[in-house]
């Protein structure tokens, strides 16, 4: 196996990781989660998304949170926009990078967004054409890219489309993603065969929960594929909200602690992913799930 | 990434899982998770330990959980021995396998089994000369292989010397063990590589713990280099007896769900062992760590 020598690891806590739990944080207390990530060394920090407070209520101060972190140097501040409205705000915020989020499975984008992927895709063109214009990036997820809660397997060739056409209207970036966290390593080379075929390595992240155990097995079939973009969640936080102690996203500390040992760079010190994660662990109000920060007590 | 057709799983729940178990669990419960191991088709099970109930009180009835197993055609039934007398027992109980424990760090050995490693090793050649005797296969563990809890980092080759010493007075096979869960995919090669030096890759086997969350990368990276003997507990059971819900032990479930992706046969089924761990989940009274177990709750 070869491993490259730099990984770059996009921190999606403050997003993915607390938009679905229950406990309302204060807009405080998500800055300096933010601000403790940057300090930690995150190269790429997902702040919050821009989306309708009945859609995430936990998320409803957006703005107030964007505008509110202090921002490093060498650290990208991202956001994720549903639409263009979301896109107005993230940029009267200040972003420069915003994050579209598309599905692989028909039935989950129409239950998770209440629309089709075409009208999806027919949204995110304008998202982008309209980003490209005012000078911002876009980053795009493709959910359900190892499988979906509702239809089950999703065909590599449909995900490779999709992925594709994200490519095409401008994303710089498809972060391919195993929403259900059943992706194992004999499933990565497949779907990133089946991206690669349209898509360069170098613009494929993936994105993998560890809900069966195997996102850091996953990342290292990826990673001997070429892959150099994960994403991860300090502190694992994300898990599944009915199952407290259950694993979400990928822990940043789990990914950056076996990241270390393969000697890949990443920027990150460990030691404040860990002192980020416990801050956020003592306002959400129950123990993460990573491994690595169970295991340092 | 290159993967065997076939794999052999050592499911060491019934002893390594159960050893630290703060509830005292009934002799009829141990016998009916073994027997539930073995419907799964466990292809090995390590069923208890014949030491002394002074140093491991849960397995005080080691006799009579080893007389007690239903034994299914085509599973091993082993038993860990820590000298002549705990192989006496073993073979008054019907044993055909032992299993043996050194340790790679001079300090765990004298603070874990009150000897130096040269006088475990010398217990240990007795060990294997009368189990030859008797027509009794040996198998040794090698402890704290990856890293020591007191002495930090242990030289490969010093492992190398003794996992060579314990194939060298007749042990079949030697479990490579990452005591203390801190091994990465960075390690899994240098190990495998000094030890594989001394001793045929089908001898060795490695044992990991999901402490940091690595252990089925630490697979993924063995499998490559042409190990195909992991050991595995039932749930993780043998997590931290001090922190619930840490992990210990790699879990069957979540190394077999891995395994089963990549097309590896093992002969276990992955709803059997499920079984079994929520039956044992039952009786030690608090929530097992295998993430594969958590996720379909």
């Amino acid at each position: 196996m070869v491993f490259p020598p730099r990984v770059s690891v996009v921190e999606v806590g403050p997003r993915d990781g607390l938009q679905n739990e229950p406990a309302r944080i204060a807009t405080a207390d998500k800055i300096a989660y933010v601000n403790a990530l940057s300090r930690g060394g995150a190269p790429v920090i997902e702040v919050t998304a821009f989306v309708s407070p009945k859609w995430i209520p936990q998320l409803a101060d957006a703005d107030d949170v964007y505008r509110g972190i202090t921002r490093r140097e060498g650290t990208r501040y991202t956001a994720l926009v549903p639409n263009l409205a979301g896109l107005s705000r993230a940029e009267t915020a200040g972003a420069t990078e915003v994050a579209i989020f598309a599905s692989a499975s028909e039935t989950f984008s129409r239950r998770n967004i209440n629309q089709s992927i075409e009208e999806s895709l027919e949204t995110y063109r304008g998202v982008c054409a309209r980003a490209r214009e005012n000078g911002m990036r876009v980053r795009a997820y493709l959910s359900t890219a190892f499988g979906c809660p509702f239809e089950g397997d999703v065909p590599a060739a449909r995900v490779a489309t999709i992925a594709d056409a994200l490519i095409a209207m401008g994303a710089f970036e498809v972060a391919v993603s195993d929403t259900i966290g059943s992706a194992h390593p004999g499933q990565v080379p497949r779907i990133i065969e089946a991206v690669g075929a349209h898509v360069p390595v170098n613009r494929i992240a993936l994105h993998f929960h560890d809900t069966r155990g195997t996102a850091l097995a996953n990342v290292l079939a990826a990673l001997d594929l070429g892959v150099t973009t994960f994403d991860a969640s300090a502190g694992g936080l994300g898990g599944c909200p009915y199952a407290p102690g259950a694993a979400g996203n990928l822990a940043t500390e789990d990914l950056i602690y076996m990241l270390d040992g393969l000697g890949v760079e990443t920027g990150i010190t460990l030691e404040a992913v860990v002192e980020a994660s416990r801050f956020m662990e003592s306002r959400v109000g129950h123990a993460l799930p990573s491994r690595y920060l169970q295991a340092v007590g």
